[in-house]
């Protein structure tokens, strides 16, 4: 599968190429899987669905399923279609969001939205999502079928929970942890759990857990990275999510403990509609030196922590080292 | 199709009411299923799906839903259930569409593009339908199921071919009868033929047949109702579509007996951005003088014919009737 990894360079995605060494000749097999699941004989769809599949990410959830489905020794045949849909409905969700936020690029390529128009984005996200939703039903299984319903829900939850947030500063961390387990972590757990129908069904559960956690130090660490990243590598203040105003982890943690002085900066910044490199900057210092950023890694520690203790069960094998392995590749990538 | 004409003069509203007279008390309980399907305790869902619930329309899919179920003497309870996701999925699309068209008013109240935001509209369309899909995972038939989501995807593909009729004048009256099948039979035969498996699956068949007829003599009527409501009516040009440039079944038929001259007129109002009153009204009259209306008329009247014949193998009920008499309805409403 080195076209899914092809672009590694940085020591996340050598990990991410070890995690899927168990599965890789299968997710050759989900890629094809992926691309007879989405075509069609209409052009327009044929060229849109031809630029998704090839801004296709990193196959993390369909590496989820497959691993999972192997976990008890056995993986069926079926995990490809499984894995594959899953994947494609990860991709209609980008593809709205992106249309919702009127994003330019993903994964460095334009997005269906800039490249087309919204109307295409809106209606190719749901082709998608519906294509998908036609390849699991003929899968014939109720269980997974429920599974991928709830989780299409809860998706669609987190987005509005996001759209709904508007009193940002007032967003407690029971809020975030709800936020990020819609959008994250449910989708996350539910490629596990139905991964696990497809071989491992004895092992639903753990799988499901692991699965939920690894989703919540996921999108911990994700928002970490949004403090840290730019900063370190390119010198630049990080903070896009800061810049739109969207409140995470380190915000929330570090807002209890700061100085009036500070509380009035971060103020100020949720106050100006486009604030400027200084004050996001400013405010990054502010979050880092109350400890937010500390606590968020803590946080998000707990969660992997948590992740791994829910894979105990499971007898060793290649599967499970790779699911392991996935806990330490979550909390050091660094896109 | 004099059965079908008989009833011409009939207001299509008091139509509507006998035709929902035989399954009244169910319809009342499919509207609160599908609130109890569309609701959440996040307060900005409640408010949007009260909103949506609120701007509900004449429940036409739902109760054909119902009927079929009725085909053979005993609905299913389950059909309630069915019913609801059938309109929270039509819902759904709606919403989408007015997003994607950016249309202020629907059924006479705004839009949620036009009340909310457009990226609420977006993902409150994901969330009915997947909310839809959930309900019918729930009652665990795959047929149903598998009916539904086909359904689904197919009118994604109508959308789509919508979307990339670029050069509209060259568009056939197969390519027309293609879309309009994704767009608007697909569902009328899915409510159908997944009614008829909820207490009649003798007669599936029959019934996806007539549901397929029905939608088409539906779209064509109104297509037919852009080149003549508005002019009747209140003597104002219609042409709706026209003006957005959008080719039907009146245009296409009309198109080879038109003048030199005609079609120069034609030609001018699909070149013109913002085409005026009185060119609309001159190609409508070009369109009506080349026979167009009067085609698309006998064309319906043959889907419409289609669609009373298959009802000839269900036995003799009131839900039958109600059935039957829905075809005069799709003809002669006005709206």
């Amino acid at each position: 599968m080195s076209g899914v990894t092809a672009r590694a360079r940085t020591p996340a995605t050598n990990a991410l190429r070890e995690i899927q060494a168990p599965v890789n000749d299968r997710l050759e097999e989900v890629v094809v899987e992926m691309q007879r699941i989405a075509t069609d004989d209409l052009p327009l769809i044929r060229e849109v669905s031809g630029h998704l599949l090839q801004m296709r990410g990193k196959m993390f959830r369909p590496t989820l399923a497959l691993l999972s489905s192997a976990a008890a020794g056995q993986p069926e045949a079926r995990a490809i279609t499984l894995a594959a849909s899953v994947e494609l409905m990860h991709l209609a969700t980008l593809v709205h969001d992106d249309s919702v936020d009127h994003s330019v690029l993903r994964r460095g390529l334009p997005t269906v939205n800039s490249l087309f128009s919204h109307q295409v984005s809106v209606i190719m996200g749901d082709f998608l999502y519906t294509r998908a939703l036609m390849a699991l039903v003929r899968m014939g299984d109720l269980e997974i079928m429920k599974i991928v319903a709830d989780v299409a829900n809860e998706l669609t939850i987190g987005e509005m929970r996001q759209l709904s947030a508007v009193d940002a500063l007032n967003f407690s961390e029971d809020d975030y942890y709800h936020l990020i387990r819609a959008k994250t972590a449910s989708l996350m757990s539910g490629a596990c759990e139905s991964g696990a129908l497809c071989g491992a069904a004895q092992f639903r559960e753990p799988l499901a857990h692991f699965g939920d956690r690894l989703g919540m130090a996921f999108q911990i660490a994700d928002d970490i990275l949004d403090y840290t990243e730019d900063q370190s590598v390119t010198g630049k203040p990080g903070g896009l999510d800061l810049r739109e105003h969207k409140v995470s982890l380190p915000l929330i943690a570090a807002l209890p403990r700061v100085s009036a002085a500070g509380r009035t900066r971060i103020d100020e910044l949720f106050a100006t509609e486009a604030p400027d490199d200084e004050l996001l900057a400013d405010v990054i210092g502010i979050v880092s030196d109350a400890g937010g950023i500390e606590y968020s890694r803590r946080r998000g520690e707990q969660f992997a922590h948590d992740a791994e203790q829910a894979l105990r069960v499971l007898p060793e094998s290649p599967a499970r080292a790779a699911l392991t392995d996935s806990i330490a590749y979550v909390m050091d990538r660094r896109s």
